[in-house]
């Protein structure tokens, strides 16, 4: 049998450990400290977010989002249902009701012009969701936001190091253009920290409360600058930092990241090359990027015909010891959430839960194990 | 000039690298992993805790346990006033009142007695704060919640391996008692981990959901146990689970939790035996333990007759470096919270506010430092 090819590898760089030990030798070993700081200004630097604060997942910048832009019981935000169950918990955590957009017939992302008529007096905001870290129509986006007055935040959580290119042919970090922007270091995205994440603000009238909640509700960052006498309670907030412990581990990817995006850009166009002609004899579709967006090569990914035919490939890849996995089921059919859903129909959406397949994809993955993933996909017939 | 004493300085037992080197090397960096297990299972056996989650915070805890129990718009939750902003804020974001209780005259904990008269029909929890790792009495506060129905959720932040001994005369550890209980495992605790907290829950309606809850609001756990065939979305959550990255940290710490606790209680016991004449002759006041309750010498507190001799003691150990400092502000009395109080006077805890002051207390701390400092005290004049 053939050495097992895992889905998805987290890759360490090799600095990662000797930098854990700077911070704890330090003895700093709470939040928002010298790496934490670091890896802020890197981010602010090189895409352009207006600020970033650091925090212990993808989650919990979506939370600080729904918490910044006041959203209250009732309040309405729009979404794909094709995404992660934080993308919605984070507004619902708030008590507001989630109104589901379907997917575009050739992404998986938000169907920009199914938008506009869901916009209601009780709309908050739109939460477009660049899947496999490729960019939704933000110009789009924008432009509905600032006629409607709604509030716009990027879930990014897969798209780090990906812009997009406006009408105005200026080329944009995903995160930076919407007012709130979250990120995920999971280990399972290009760039990790175990668990971790980041909240990117845009929008000016956002930074200075975005600290404050940040810091459990207390004004402590502006008294540690000398702005106030005295540290207290002056807002709604949570313990949203994480520890230097993480920060020092996500600096050594960042260290990296230039080669890390290099090496997954390489997979991901010996995965498209290879592939090309055999997908098109099977009816089988790759991943489409339109004009507007780069790629980050965060996901490799395969739209089958039918669930049947992707389940034979996932139990074929499975037999050849190559482990190659769905996604999300949408969140509008959930048990959760069906009773509560408007009854649309989201078939695009219900079409990736059941046809999307996802290839191995990480640093790691040798040109013999690629050579291996794809005759494997060769010999498979549908 | 002497060397500056600290007021905290994290301990490291040494393995903390060593087990996060293990950690990252296995190639499992989210959460859930070994570590995550193994302390739990660590925490379930030691203190007969029924079930145990690690979380990012003991913030976080407390939000779990707000969402457990089910906390809506306009419930009513009774707290002392003399605490952490987040024991207070986990409960706001469910949209809940604080109905804030005093301190007793002879410890910063809530005064039990002071409780029942603020029962109300819109009350659904006490949350006793086990200051400075001293328990309350938690007999009485257990048999209020029986009589009214009510859940208890211990914030036990500062109260690991510490004890309660009931009417029955049994020993409970601290956070074994309530409903629910949250714990700390930031760097100024016993116990550290950099940022990490834990929930445990003692009564079983809430086991099943707190993973759930835990997990995202997916039944992940279930499906990786086999008893769900696909996990998906079926409840609340957020991600509330810490990187493997920390649990391997906070395996190290608990594997010398018995010589932490040893240290740190001799120290305890210094300052007490050579503190005591002198604080009774100065109408300085010596932290008080209750006979129901164990000391786990998490901190060691002077109490002054009024502020100005406190801030006097503060700065005139800081001319000989040494740094003790004071703690909360009574949160009724805050920005944030003080319209929304009704408007009681909570004297006592408004006296710990302006009056109380924590001595230098880590694991390193040496003989001639705590003479060090006993000796500055004595030569301070009131």
């Amino acid at each position: 049998m053939n050495k097992s090819i895992p889905f998805n590898k987290p890759y360490l760089t090799g600095k990662e450990t000797y930098y854990i030990n700077d911070a704890v030798n330090t003895g700093k070993i709470s939040g928002n400290g010298k790496y934490t700081k670091k890896c802020q200004t890197f981010f602010e630097d090189k895409y352009g977010f207006k600020k970033c604060l650091l925090t212990t997942s993808c989650t919990d910048a979506l939370e600080m989002a729904a918490i910044l832009i006041n959203l209250k019981e009732g309040d309405e935000v729009i979404m794909p249902s094709y995404t992660f169950v934080s993308t919605a918990n984070a507004f619902i955590l708030r008590g507001a009701k989630i109104v589901f957009v379907d997917s575009k017939k050739d992404h998986p992302g938000m169907d920009e012009d199914a938008i506009e008529k869901l916009i209601t007096d009780k709309t908050k905001a739109i939460v477009p969701v660049h899947y496999a870290g490729v960019s939704c129509d933000m110009d789009k986006i924008m432009d509905l936001a600032e006629t409607h007055r709604l509030f716009v935040i990027e879930d990014a959580a897969q798209a780090i190091d990906s812009y997009y290119v406006g009408k105005d042919g200026i080329q944009r970090a995903l995160g930076s253009i919407g007012h709130l922007s979250a990120f995920s270091f999971h280990e399972t995205k290009n760039i990790i920290s175990g668990e971790g994440g980041m909240l990117a603000i845009n929008d000016s009238q956002f930074e200075a409360r975005a600290e404050i909640i940040w810091e459990k509700g207390t004004n402590r960052s502006s008294f540690f600058r000398g702005e106030v006498a005295k540290y207290e309670w002056v807002d709604l907030g949570s313990s949203f930092l994480p520890s230097e412990i993480i920060a020092s581990f996500l600096w050594a990817q960042l260290e990296n990241l230039n080669d890390i995006q290099n090496k997954r850009k390489a997979i991901w166009t010996t995965y498209s090359l290879k592939l090309n002609q055999w997908a098109s004899n099977n009816n089988i579709k790759l991943p489409s990027i339109p004009e507007y967006a780069t790629n980050n090569a965060h996901m490799f990914y395969l739209t089958f015909d039918n669930n049947f035919n992707r389940t034979k490939a996932i139990e074929f890849l499975k037999s050849n010891n190559i482990l190659a996995v769905f996604h999300y089921i949408s969140l509008h059919t959930s048990s959760f959430y069906k009773s509560k859903h408007d009854g649309r129909k989201l078939l695009q959406s219900d079409r990736y839960t059941n046809t999307l397949l996802r290839l191995p994809m990480y640093y790691e993955l040798s040109d013999v194990e690629i050579d291996r993933i794809i005759n494997s996909l060769k010999e498979y017939k549908v």
